[in-house]
């Protein structure tokens, strides 16, 4: 096998393997089955159009609890000339009728009870207004009035549902009413998902340093299973060339497509290449898309002349789900027989630059807010191994083949996630980054509200205010001159803005140290010591114009501290670094310190605002985050964490601008 | 109990609703439970908070299939001057890593095998590459250079997923990836659904006149699981008291909710208010809300102090699927702990008058387009007992309490059903119609286009297209003049307008009339019989225009024919009328008259056409109807129908205007 893949364009890719599957009678519906007609019909997809067999009603029906009788008798009626009708047998002019009841066969038209006297013998009002001796009425109808005619939903043969429909709740009602109680549906695909890998751990195993739980199978059950396939698990293979050859075979004897993942790069350990060319053919290996590059399509033979399609996925989760909406998706909505997805999509501003090698489909996870009369896309973190990217994506944007990159502010397609009404209910933040922030999310979501954060540092927050693009930044700005929290920087980098500052926390800033201090760290005096790794906050960070702050009153020069320039965007990243032995201390918040188990040495308090141009202070959308600064649960909640003070929450700061 | 039900507004219903759950303890998420992490927790509601166990990565990760090293090692490497390092034991200076593998204590970077030159003993490319005597390097490189650093996903404490997530795919994978197995979610809300009516019959069941096929109870089945709950069908009860009492009581003992279908009228049969307040209290009974103004809302006792909600929910299938949409989805919504659903709304332009009772909740289901620049709503039959009109809707409109209608061409919001996408990609068709649209439409959803047809007759057709609420228009008027169709009309109806008149079809009008003829009728000269009772088109109607054109050309007086003046908006329906008994005969096509297995006897040929403005004749929305027109299984599909000619299919007949 080669080192190095050969991508070829995505539709060039999506082209080869549709021929291919053309040519094994695999390019369209794979078949049908009929099934009973209940609700676990929901969302299963016609195989053929439904024709009426019942018209419905089948018989012209009463509308109304009321009288029937026949238009004709009733002409000449009115409030000063009211007319009587005989109720009793044998030869009644009107007789009463439930809604649904049959009309008699001699009546043509009801007229609702509380439009009728109904009279006893001696003409008082009847004891039973249902079964009159005689009935009063005061008005004239037209014929049919209140009858629901034969047909009137349905008519024996015409077209009820057309083949491909995914059933909804009132299509069975309509299948029922025109006289099915079957129905015969597209066959679920069934897919077969193949995790391989000697590092493979399943779900629940305790894992050592090397090995890596294995989710992309449960990720790429749920998408297939939502897209209407029925999918099966199997256990981990090992990274053995022939154990996953036998696995292969034996799941292509039971089902349509087999999912390999992964194995499909060209590291040493990667055998789904020479897999899918010793059990068939091998289409493509590599396709020009990112996340998801080294995808490899083929077809394989499952016994008695059947060839079935085998694609093999990469192992990054994103890469992983995002090859699964690119090539599983369509090849899913292709067999079942209905529309593929029609994502919405959405026409939006990009709040930053983004590169893109120009060969490649690239597929960016963006976060995506309403602010003002803009839709913003801001760009999520690139890495195929971040889950936690698409989990927080609110849609995908596509820098198509040839494009090789977008300065910030260019217009961009999103296909959205979410509606685009939670879109407009989403609270778009930006700046220093915080813990109280996710828990303002989990408060903010039981209120219907939504949070989106992007981490730049809080001067990069108030630059992103001063673009509009955001509702709020977090900022913990100190103005070395005057000690004050961030007013001075408001005033400097958002001249002309009104905005209203608003107190969130009081915090304990500090060094995190491994637990223990081994390096017996107590102040930032330390920092120079030749055997002391320091790991830093990136410029613009609030962290670090402090730390700037009190290095320059210490006189201690940056250049003296080993890891200055080694720059990390939120405390816990910096506390991760420290858990994991790359640095051995670093400057950040106590909780970030508690949250990897590390100690802290406290060393200066800060305030942490928000701040809120006026528009959307005052605005519906923010109101909810008002609400939580000020429910107690909230407060007690961010208490608890370490280091925290909430006696400011909520204090208007200042109004500036 | 009283024959009239005294409704009450509709948010002070909902209101007491509310308010008796809240008393019961039944105001918000019911209970939880912890289930497996796998794939059919998929659309299960995390019940609480999803905190990071395990970071993820756990430990710092190659990102590359390439070389790990020290990046200090690489200082001053460039193309000209290269440097080697060894890879040899006991003390490489570096070694192969894959992708995944974790970091070696002592290395800080990885550098992709395909930027490297591993070189065997000799200096010459090393027969494996992956394992070399040593490596050459003509680039320098930062350290953590294709590392994938811990944390650098989900860090150790951090909130990956708030409570209230409806879990995706990709959510189960971050829950998987920071360390757990199993998920606390909210308990699936237990819902009974009671049918009640003597005169109902299971599906399946061969039906008479009287007997309705009990289908809502599959309606709400579906909507139910479809929002969540877990649905249970009982079997039909029927109109006896205390048979409905025991059911109700049997239900309460082991579910959440029971609705108790129908009988939430005022009727004779209407036990629903009666069972309710002999078990527990009646709170509302009557809500101003149209269709589905009987409902009944109560709180009944379910043994051991427990009360529980039920809801009387009416019998028509539109007021019981909107009755289940208004009071049941929140209900589950607040009991499973997500957001109500936040459907998209859309800004339209209401194509004809509504009336509406100033007191109501007016719920209206329309089809809505885009014709040109504007998206349009038209108003669907108000019925409620029709159910298609739910299944041919594309969304709700909202006449609120206090309007009392509204002119054509009012702005009115629109909740939809389906995508902005698809309905953007819907032909939008009126005027005359013709059995085959339906096949159109069935043979267009295989292309991923919809149509959608609204029946107000030829000339109603024109006159909308004039209006520009439609991007085609079916006609077949003939000009009494000149006998020729539809262009007198358009030159008349549509000036300054360019259009394309295409031929759909040719078809044979004639008298339908029930099987074996009993009247005799062979001409429209039989029609002033007295013995014969007619049943006319609408007016504007083509079989109108070409109806009274040869009564005229015969001399017969309109005022002669006994039922002239009753009219019908379609072929199928005059048809109906007919094997219903209402009629004795109607001018109608053959198709028609064979649907509902009538007689026909054929009278003149006529042609069909389709009159498309140039403006959309020449859209990419409009080209898979062309496609469809000349797609041989189409054509033969109407040619099998009785009275139809597909020679003229798809010709051009003129450009007018």
């Amino acid at each position: 096998m080669s080192v190095y893949l050969h991508d070829i364009p995505l539709d060039q890719a999506q082209e080869r393997f549709f021929q291919a599957l053309v040519s094994a009678g695999m390019g369209g519906v794979l078949g049908s089955e009929e099934i009973p007609l209940n609700e676990f019909a929901l969302g299963r997809v016609l195989a053929e159009p439904v024709w009426a067999r019942l018209s419905s009603p089948h018989y012209h029906a009463s509308a109304m609890d009321g009288f029937a009788m026949r238009a004709a008798v009733t002409e000449g009626a009115s409030p000063s000339t009211p007319i009587t009708l005989a109720c009793s047998a044998p030869d009644p002019q009107t007789t009463y009728v439930d809604t649904g009841d049959p009309m008699p066969a001699w009546a043509d038209c009801v007229i609702p009870i509380e439009n009728t006297e109904p009279l006893d013998v001696e003409g008082s009002p009847a004891a039973d207004p249902r079964r009159p001796y005689a009935l009063r009425l005061r008005t004239a109808v037209t014929p049919w009035s209140h009858v629901r005619p034969l047909g009137e939903d349905i008519v024996a043969t015409q077209l009820v549902l057309p083949a491909g429909q995914t059933l909804r709740p009132v299509d069975l009602g309509a299948i029922a009413a025109c006289g099915h109680d079957r129905v015969r549906v597209s066959r679920r695909p069934r897919v077969a998902i193949l995790p391989t890998g000697s590092e493979l751990a399943p779900i629940g195993k305790p894992v050592q340093a090397g090995e890596i739980i294995e989710y992309n199978s449960l990720v790429l059950a749920a998408q297939v299973n939502s897209w209407g396939g029925g999918a099966t698990r199997f256990p981990i293979t090992p990274d053995i060339l022939s154990a996953i050859q036998k696995q292969v075979q034996e799941a292509a004897l039971v089902h349509d497509l087999i999912l390999l993942n992964a194995g499909s790069s060209a590291g040493a350990e990667d055998f789904s290449a020479q897999v899918v060319e010793s059990l068939g053919e091998l289409l493509v290996h590599g396709v020009a898309v990112r996340p998801g590059h080294p995808v490899i399509l083929g077809m394989i033979n499952s016994g008695e002349e059947r060839k079935i399609p085998i694609i093999g996925v990469p192992g990054y989760p994103v890469s992983a789900a995002l090859t699964a909406e690119i090539f599983v998706e369509p090849l899913l909505a292709r067999w079942i027989g209905h529309r593929p997805n029609q994502p919405v999509s959405l026409q939006t501003t990009l709040t930053r630059k983004l590169n893109s090698p120009a060969g490649d489909d690239d597929f960016v996870r963006v976060a995506v807010g309403r602010v003002g009369q803009n839709f913003l896309a801001a760009p999520l973190t690139r890495g195929a191994g971040v889950i936690t990217s698409l989990v927080r994506a609110d849609g995908l944007a596509l820098l198509p083949r040839g494009v090789q990159g977008l300065p910030a502010g260019a217009p961009i397609n999103v296909r959205l996630y979410r509606s685009v009404a939670d879109i407009e209910r989403t609270i778009f933040s930006i700046g220093s980054h915080d813990i109280t922030l996710d828990l303002i999310a989990q408060y903010l979501s039981q209120r219907g509200a939504w949070l989106t954060s992007s981490n730049v540092g809080s001067l990069g927050g108030l630059v992103a205010l001063r673009r509009g693009e955001a509702h709020l930044a977090g900022s913990h700005l100190m103005d070395p001159q005057t000690g004050e929290y961030n007013l001075t920087y408001i005033r400097e980098y958002l001249p002309g803005i009104p905005v209203r500052v608003v107190a969130l926390v009081g915090r304990s800033q500090g060094l995190m140290v491994p637990r223990g201090n081994p390096l017996r760290i107590v102040g930032l005096e330390d920092l120079p010591r030749a055997e002391v790794r320091f790991v830093n906050r990136q410029r613009g960070a609030g962290t670090r114009v402090l730390l700037d702050y009190h290095l320059e009153r210490l006189g201690i020069a940056p250049e003296a501290i080993y890891g200055y320039n080694q720059e990390e965007y939120t405390h816990l990243a910096v506390a991760a670094s420290i858990a994991s032995g790359r640095s051995d201390c670093g400057l950040g918040i106590a909780a970030a310190a508690q949250a990897l188990d590390l100690d802290f040495v406290p060393l200066f308090s800060e305030r942490y605002d928000l701040v809120i141009p006026i528009e959307y202070a005052e605005s519906p959308l923010l109101a909810p985050l008002f609400e939580v600064l000020s429910d107690p649960n909230f407060q007690s909640a961010v208490a608890k964490l370490p280091g925290y003070d909430v006696e400011p929450m909520g204090t208007l700061i200042a109004e500036v601008g």
